[in-house]
């Protein structure tokens, strides 16, 4: 009772629930100002409009709103102010948010720290801490909220210049960069990562990744946490919170300044000096943090987390089972899964015999499984899978080969032929199929603590992927590296989880 | 001119170039038959379906096209009889074959070597050498061919059952796996790779892989050689072929077996001891050959190859630049550089200065050169990678950001607000701009010898990557670890080739 308060007080709860917000720096030009790319963002995601109030020195209106010549004259007090402004303009709006009672802020605005303006900087902070006001940035690009309300699930706060393509997830992200933090939307369908909650906060001068992890720790909507670091501030509250978050939430991060080339571009970007690589390392590893190296990498793992940890299923050992409809993938995965320190277990004897009897004399049943060609969905989603999670060989399964009916392209005359009723009828009826053995497969996961990771090359192209990952909660990645590599981090957190589990259980003892 | 004639009578060169083709195991199921599929994506890539001898016991008619109950039946000797039968038919088949008169056979059928059946696959061994025969296979997926017709270039060779979505290029592939040969068809559009042939060597019974390195090495429109590779079975030519051709053409490898999994996985693909890792890693390290170890990275390090090499590109030394209008994405550029043996050297001051003189005060100017929000297509594909090209002070160049007018995406009221004449004439305008710029900036990499690789996160949705691939050659990739991971192969290869002049140099001195 006292958590949900105090979580619900937290100043980054408001800020990415307000309720209204007065705008600094949008116009009409909607092509080549940012702030204005920002509004319009705001307003084509569902933020609703009545509650935007647009400030400008000398427009009448901004973007079909009613425009205010300063935050005096504008009728509520918001809750939040948005500024994309010229730097020098930042003191003054500050000064006259304070003396409006605005309490919350997100700064935009570049040109402070990160070239060198710790003055300017400061001076902003003491302005802040006069009127108590907290702020996300400067040198930001704001925040994303795919759960602003839960009686409107249509309306989602995007403050930042990337148009939002996913769902409403359970991933929150946390980011001294930008990109990391907005960027990746605009491809989130597509690989299907959906978002919970973005936060860029820029060169932290109030509000830090601390706040942030804070916040995501107590956030029950959040099941996945992803934090890209290029510096801490305080490093003992940093390190007290992530090893009090991952034993109950995954953390994803990606640190960057480790090596020489990304320490000289750290410098140069949020004006902080980079970190040390090996005491991050170091600290990520002591409290099973997932230390990833690239965006790739990073959305990849949170997507994969993303099904299994709301499920609660995380593996307890290293051995992956390998099912393909190809040799040449199959055997990719395999020596990738042992370049990622992960086991190919050959499988038993009895294992094999229970295999063998449900496919073709030229199919491989050591592990990989290789169907070979073998079109049947029942054996390729319930009846593998089922036999290997069953049989306690396998702490998890990497499978390759998930089409649906668009895998069937063709030219002119294949599109002719594949379109007469009867070819139409008996595609519907391999689908409904493969639908029906989904619903009872996708009970495996949960009910043998084995998760599975599948690929399909076609990517977003093919219908069956967005099924698949939204109705039956199955991660599809388009190569079978992402399945390998991914897989291994939620083996080795699922890992750290069960040894963690152990030593406290040994301790009670 | 010795030379072209060999070219043109290697067996190879007839398989993929079949005037005429008997099909064995293709019926009127287009759904369930592996065949049939087959044959319709001959038909359905352009093969002329009056060159097309479909063989059946029983039907009259196979896909609209006339069947004949034996080889003896058809009218013409055909070039080439593709075969997809049940293992056992298959002696028989052979000999028939052998009868008429057929030189050259694809063997798709599986179950020979790989399920331990020596024996029968010594068995038409001795058959194919009685009459004469050159085959590949058994236990392939086939072959492909998009340049099969210089005077119809519409035709395509394409005997698997991927269907190729993407346009002739330059990029050729053996493959021990029809995983790796073929299943990349279906994505190549949307990763931008263009294949000019692909052969599934299978159990490489009759034609090996060495036999594919020969015939790919004389042929012209060739330009990089992709090789999946499990096991070589005539080491000393392997080792041979591959040192000469690396000076003319690269080639990229991914070698399966190296790793405990790897090695089971591959034993019970093509039924072939996997070599040693380390034994695979040294020849092709003496041979400048590129290893990969992935699908994902064996494709992009192609695509970015097939850009260069035809242009001559090749950096001599391991500097890069890197521009960016993102701090996240170009630290993690700049850190992943160092990963992988690069470096990312701070500018001159007096390049610095030049840098300056174009960019907003808060954009970055050391390497990376961060753009930061500055919209003008001029700056960031012409001034800044020419001042770098320019320069001597970088060897290769990674950029992210390069969008389009589709990246400005947005809900109703954004569309609504964009599509208005003058937003739209703003847009035309701003797109004319940037392809005026580009006509005079596609000129650079070959000038300078600077290759330039483009970071899109939106893929194949942004309308501009397709023509930035096609119509000005510059690689695009999704993510920006896969700009940096292909540009460090072509920086090591380049290197590779650079030191291999200089050593014959030092020689002749």
């Amino acid at each position: 009772m006292l958590k949900s308060t105090s979580f619900e007080s937290h100043p980054l709860h408001k800020i990415l629930h307000p309720k209204s917000i007065a705008v600094y720096g949008a116009n009409n030009n909607i092509l080549q100002t940012m702030g204005t790319i920002q509004m319009l963002n705001l307003i084509d995601q569902g933020y609703p409009r009545e509650n935007l109030y647009p400030i400008h020195p000398h427009l009448d209106s901004v973007l079909g709103l009613k425009a205010y010549k300063t935050i005096a004259a504008v009728p509520v007090i918001p809750d939040l102010a948005f500024l994309v402004l010229p730097t020098q303009a930042i003191p003054q709006v500050m000064v006259e948010l304070g003396q409006k009672g605005v309490k919350l802020v997100i700064m935009v605005t570049a040109g402070f720290r990160e070239v060198g303006d710790a003055v300017g900087e400061a001076k902003i902070k003491k302005i802040a801490n006069k009127y108590g006001i907290r702020f996300v940035g400067p040198n930001c690009i704001g925040v994303f909220n795919a759960h602003l309300d839960a009686d409107h699930p249509e309306r989602i706060l995007n403050t930042t210049w990337s148009h939002y393509t996913g769902k409403p997830g359970n991933i929150s992200i946390a980011s001294q960069s930008g990109t990391f933090a907005s960027h990746i939307f605009i491809m989130a369908a597509d690989i299907g990562l959906n978002i919970n909650k973005s936060i860029s906060v820029g060169n932290e001068a109030n509000i830090d990744i601390c706040d942030c992890l804070e916040y995501l720790r107590d956030d029950p909507t959040t099941n996945v946490i992803c934090i890209y670091v290029e510096e801490v501030k305080r490093g003992a509250l940093f390190r007290k919170l992530v090893k009090e978050i991952t034993p109950k939430k995954p953390i994803i991060a990606i640190y960057m300044g480790g090596t020489l080339g990304g320490a000289k571009a750290v410098s140069s970007h949020t004006g902080s000096m980079a970190g040390n690589d090996a005491i991050f390392d170091a600290i990520f590893s002591q409290a099973g943090i997932r230390r990833v190296f690239s965006m790739r990498e990073f959305l990849l793992t949170a997507i994969l987390f993303s099904h299994f940890i709301p499920q609660g299923v995380l593996p307890k050992g290293r051995r992956i089972g390998i099912i393909t409809d190809s040799g040449g993938a199959g055997a990719e995965m395999a020596d990738l899964g042992s370049r990622y320190g992960l086991t190919v277990p050959e499988f038993s004897p009895e294992l094999q015999i229970k295999l063998k009897t449900h496919l073709p004399s030229t199919a491989g049943i050591r592990n990989p499984v290789d169907l070979t060609y073998l079109d049947n969905p029942e054996v390729y989603f319930d009846t593998i899978p089922h036999l290997l999670s069953q049989s306690g060989e396998v702490d998890a399964i990497v499978s390759y080969g998930a089409y649906g009916a668009d895998y069937f392209q063709y030219g002119s005359f294949g599109t002719e032929m594949i379109s007469s009723p009867k070819t139409k009828g008996m595609l519907q009826q391999y689908m409904d199929f493969m639908y029906s053995v989904l619903e009872r497969s996708k009970l495996y996961p949960a009910k043998y603590n084995i998760p599975i990771a599948h690929v399909n090359l076609m990517g977003a192209r093919d219908g069956l992927v967005p099924i698949l990952r939204e109705k039956y909660d199955l991660p599809v990645f388009m190569f079978p590296d992402e399945a390998v590599q991914t897989m291994a981090h939620l083996i080795e957190y699922g890992c750290y989880c069960h040894k963690l589990l152990q030593t406290s259980l040994q301790s009670m003892e």
